[in-house]
């Protein structure tokens, strides 16, 4: 297999789009193609990572619509489906295209618009992840999945609501720092937990999860470049390593686990994005984790390994996952602040790491310059999730 | 790049589902596995093809779901959708997977459950191919479009309805040896469009397409087992080496083409096949070509370099297509019989090829035993086409 890097990166603002879904993934397709300075080269292939397209916009076949309107031919073009790591599907399979040999210049662009749906066709769509037969059909949603786990992981470990809102606050101040987050909005304990009036600010979504708790439903496009590390020099003067790819599946119905507050396929996807790495969760300087809903971000970060099971909050708690503290966790804002395009978040996460690698975060730039990164990408609720580890230069 | 065999296949009956998608899926996937021999080794990967799954069936993350029910944790899972070509896409990502190393042992699914819907939703649904603002708002289905291009291809090259409906009537009669055939019901030149009744038996669907041009709306699951070829002949008799796989697309609006006549990206992926492959269209023995519509079969042979370009016709009059010909085209039916379930029909037509290739297809059995098989798998209309040479043996 062949080094990979990525060679450039490019993101929308994330929010409401102010246009169709194509005309997203154009823009953060052309910003990482500028960013590579790829010069005359051609890009080979297209991967696409989008959840809804068929069902939200009445668009398949996305992959091919976005050579047309790039105007790549006769760029070969997949679109990849993986619920909500399908960015960092997209990901492996350009990645697998560039080490086999088989491609040399790829593009891959995750694309979301849920708001051409209204918030309750979105919520619906996104329950299809769920078991059809042992969930679905009893109404459960990916927030009641996220609160019946929350439920017992807050009972098992000690976690409280402050500790779920210290998630939100803190993704929250370092969205107010990305100037494309969607929410872009400073909270506090007082107003979203402990105030008077924080129940009318905070409402319950689902028992222990509040409004707060919960990614909001975003539009949003990124994307990246990819290339065989001997060229990457020649298209970058910043170049980032694909360092590990690591994925794991895990059993579709919740309740059929023998312990649903484990999340095996987190583990089982960073253990071996590490050993493909070299490299340990002592190394990582910065990650990127799935937090759609707060008490994932904890979860995540026990299960990859950053701290003993059961300790993610009391880290939460030290500042340790601050964007200057030992490991900052989601810097970019997360998908608590950035914002959750379903299908499109991992690539975000990805070009995120990037930049923070590259030194090129800006505001949110982690002041440490750490030489790796790390991403959880979380599918399904958690039954297929994806690990990453990148690294600085090639 | 490693060698890459196919090692095991396996298909449901075709036609309308007695179950679920996902049951159709195992079934497939266990015949696929029980062809293989696989023993105790463990699968690592899974890709699934389709199309449909999260508007027809309300469900996403389907290649996680076959894992689940198939029992395979941890093995990755992906799912892949290129319209109709979808199947392709995820064998060729199968192959990338195997091929750069990656993984070892690979089961490709292809699955789709049309019949869930309407066939007026089903038929919508397949237009959310088209282009979004030049066609689909216009009301363009994919009949319509085959319908226009048929037009021009008759008028310029002397195609006649008499050759749409001999590609009708072939693929009807090597459908009818199919026991897993969609449609097996003989037809003849009479019954359909020179006798006194023709007009009920076959009548308009888009002029100058008829019924019998038009493939039938289907439900049905192929599957696959990919290993490198060093450990083909262990898990199998009869391995069947993948010897090249070509892509190609095009623009999306069918009129924005020079000439709407030539499927670019159909000569594009052929010539990237075989290129790969180190063969020429003359080396090939048999094909499975995409006749989703009559016309199609006609002028992919002629794009593929089966034949000169406006002469396929005359080749198909003189019985070079049939299955006892100089080049058999679709001795298992076609999409035309067999049926067209659409994201699986890629995968289905590699299944055939490798029986062919094995001397296993039983009564459809092509006599000459040929060495090296071809297939066009084509996604949109035409605009993002994968071709694929299957050899005999490792």
């Amino acid at each position: 297999m062949r080094d990979v890097a990525i060679v450039g990166v490019g993101s929308t603002q994330f929010g409401r789009a102010q246009w169709s879904l194509l005309k997203m993934m154009c823009e953060a397709s052309h910003e990482a193609i500028q960013d590579a300075s790829l010069g005359d080269r051609k890009i080979d292939a297209v991967f696409v990572a989008n959840m809804g397209s068929a069902r939200n916009n009445r668009m398949a076949g996305l992959a091919s619509a976005l050579v047309d309107r790039m105007n790549l031919y006769p760029a070969a073009a997949e679109t990849i489906e993986n619920g909500p790591a399908s960015g960092a599907s997209a990901f492996k399979m350009g990645f697998l295209g560039v080490a086999s040999g088989f491609y040399d210049v790829v593009l891959v662009c995750g694309g979301e618009r849920m708001r051409e749906v209204n918030n309750l066709e979105a919520t619906e769509f996104v329950s299809f992840l769920s078991h059809r037969y042992a969930e679905y059909v009893y109404g459960v949603t990916l927030p009641g999945l996220a609160a019946l786990f929350a439920r017992m992981y807050m009972e098992r470990y000690g976690v409280t609501n402050e500790h779920l809102a210290m998630v939100a606050i803190k993704n929250h101040a370092n969205g107010l720092l990305n100037r494309k987050a969607h929410i872009r909005d400073s909270i506090t304990m007082e107003g979203i937990l402990t105030g008077p009036d924080a129940i009318n600010n905070n409402p319950w979504v689902s028992e222990p999860l509040r409004f707060y708790d919960c990614c909001p439903v975003s539009d949003g496009s990124s994307a990246l470049i990819l290339a065989p590390a001997n060229l990457a020099k020649e298209l970058c003067r910043k170049p980032v390593r694909v360092a590990g790819i690591g994925q794991g599946t895990d059993t579709h119905a919740v309740h059929e686990r023998p312990d649903p507050t484990e999340l095996t396929a987190v583990r089982i996807a960073s253990q071996k994005a590490f050993h493909m790495a070299g490299l340990t969760p002592q190394d990582i300087g910065v990650a990127e984790l799935h937090d759609a809903f707060t008490i994932l971000e904890i979860a995540e970060s026990e299960e990859a390994g950053f701290f003993p099971k059961g300790e993610g909050h009391k880290a939460l708690e030290r500042g340790e996952t601050q964007i200057n503290g030992r490991l900052p966790i989601n810097p970019s804002g997360g998908l608590k602040a950035r914002g959750h395009p379903v299908g499109n978040t991992g690539v975000s996460q990805l070009v995120e790491l990037s930049l923070q690698l590259r030194g090129d975060a800006g505001k949110y730039q982690v002041p440490s310059r750490p030489k790796h990164g790390f991403t959880v990408n979380f599918g399904g609720f958690g039954n297929n999730v994806i690990a990453t580890v990148l690294s600085e230069g090639v």
